[in-house]
């Protein structure tokens, strides 16, 4: 098969053979992939990758030995894949499983190839109604809704999502429905548009201090801020606009040490909580009730001979989703 | 009046006025008070202090316009005074009032002094089976305690709490009656044994890397890890420890700011929760339920007119409580 690999910080296009199918996998043939943020930083080096990345995908099932219902059905797949037999895994959790590896970012090649396999536990069917380039979205959708999961949002609190790129506007249209007068702050008249036409009420600063002082100042604070600007330093913009007692959501995987004053989140009580991979059957909810938008973040399609260009697309400062296209092969 | 203050970095005994009483304060003569590590971070500079520090006391009312059945009465008081009319004092929360001041820390002189003016609604009256130094740790205890009211503990949680100095002491011996089982970890053996006398289980390492490896091996990963070491590298030790999905609360004030690996929080989607002051009266009940022995902790008692050594005493490494007795003036 055709795939992608990164290797030594570049990336190639190679041939590999179709992965074999260990016990209770299944095969896909992936349609669409989406290039995250993290593809690019697992490229840069995080985590010492080497090997075929991307976790954002959908594909059709040609192979499934166990489960020959699956056959030719359009699937997309949870991308943590737990070992199945420790306490983490034995309580449903595979998210957190200490022997998990993570579809195409640790320990298991992922879906910037024509073919992937994984096991049937992982296994999500995408309805009809989400198109290819939609189902894409499920996974940083997901993500976007796990804040609903680990905390009780409601529309009583006021709630801040800090950030206008990919995840911070997914997480603002999604969460939007728990607490509709949520704000999303940023710094692109145009990306903010995107959530504005969605119903979110955002507003635009042009950096960080002039939104934490213009936001400070319309709002005053926040019972919880959503960190998703992929910054380092947007924690400190958070910690400037949560009350004391109030929840700051982590979203930015930061690779680099953050440097922090500690003392404010002690004196102040504040709760610093960790946020990443989300449940899919709530973001396959979502789209299927239209409850989220996820087309407009689409900023380029590429076919996956083109890769290297989609890649240095989605590299570029600012740019939103790119899509890879594997229908033509 | 005679009163220590903190002036460039050094503590004079001075004479002062006996504070006037402003509408609805009470005046205490306080009869003994304990220096806190906070006293020592202020001699240093620390929040540009200059004035009497001093917060955890106790004394007897002297004199109480509107209040004239405390005239006599035993006392201590909640050390964060409110500004009474915000939306977060009109939630009985002063610990939070963006206008607050704070004995002896912030705005407000505190108790190293014959003489202290405090408002009404901060006293609490400390019942007479609770001695004068034993009355001193009520401060303390209340802070210890405070986890218990951010966090839901249960006897079915793994608990540890890391550093054996007085706030981890007082914070393991205070939580065990709500989590019996839970560990104590530190340094120094003489100290771990006042908590163990107490029926609190302790382990004991020789520097932060044996610790994380030693209770790693013996406990796995804990639930909740209560962060007490004083020193901003416990923070890491604390991530080493703490389950995904768990908790690892902040007692530990550092005032320089903590270079932390945040990606880890973020992955395995950790709590990190900031915790400060408490609640007297839980303190007070702790004490006179003889839920807690207190007096173990404290090393060393001087007379008001040897503050300066007290202080000198109260800053060796290791120390335990040092107090201060007002009785003699």
């Amino acid at each position: 098969m055709q795939a992608a690999i990164f290797e030594n910080g570049a990336v190639h296009l190679v041939s590999k053979p179709t992965p074999t199918l260990g016990p209770g996998e299944v095969l896909i043939e992936v349609r669409m992939a989406g290039i995250c943020n993290t593809d690019l930083e697992l490229l840069r080096g995080y985590m010492g990758f080497a090997g075929i990345p991307g976790h954002e995908f959908v594909g059709r099932v040609v192979a499934a030995p166990s489960a020959p219902q699956l056959l030719g059905r359009r699937v997309t797949a949870d991308i943590n894949i737990g070992c199945g037999t420790c306490p983490v895994c034995l309580q449903a959790d595979a998210r957190h499983c200490p022997n998990r590896t993570t579809l195409g970012i640790a320990g298991k090649d992922g879906a910037f190839a024509q073919f992937v396999a994984m096991p049937l536990h992982t296994i999500h069917l995408v309805p009809d109604c989400i198109s290819n380039a939609q189902a894409v979205f499920l996974e940083p959708l997901a993500a976007a809704l796990e804040p609903s999961q680990q905390l009780h949002l409601t529309a009583r609190q006021s709630v801040l999502v800090l950030g206008d790129g990919k995840l911070g506007i997914l997480t603002a249209c999604a969460l939007r429905r728990l607490v509709p007068d949520l704000v999303l702050a940023g710094k692109h008249e145009d990306k903010l548009a995107v959530a504005a036409a969605q119903g979110v009420t955002v507003r635009q600063g042009t950096d960080a201090g002039h939104i934490a002082a213009t936001l400070g100042r319309e709002f005053g604070l926040f019972d919880v801020v959503i960190e998703a600007t992929g910054r380092p330093q947007g924690l400190e913009t958070a910690l400037e606009l949560v009350r004391p007692e109030g929840t700051v959501v982590l979203k930015t995987t930061t690779f680099a040490p953050t440097t922090l004053a500690m003392a404010k989140v002690v004196v102040d009580e504040i709760t610093l909580l960790g946020s990443r991979c989300g449940d899919l059957r709530l973001a396959i909810a979502s789209l299927k009730d239209k409850l989220v938008d996820v087309l407009p973040l689409v900023e380029a399609a590429y076919p996956f001979e083109a890769f290297a260009e989609a890649l240095e697309h989605a590299a570029r400062p600012g740019a939103m989703k790119v899509l890879v296209d594997f229908r033509a092969l």
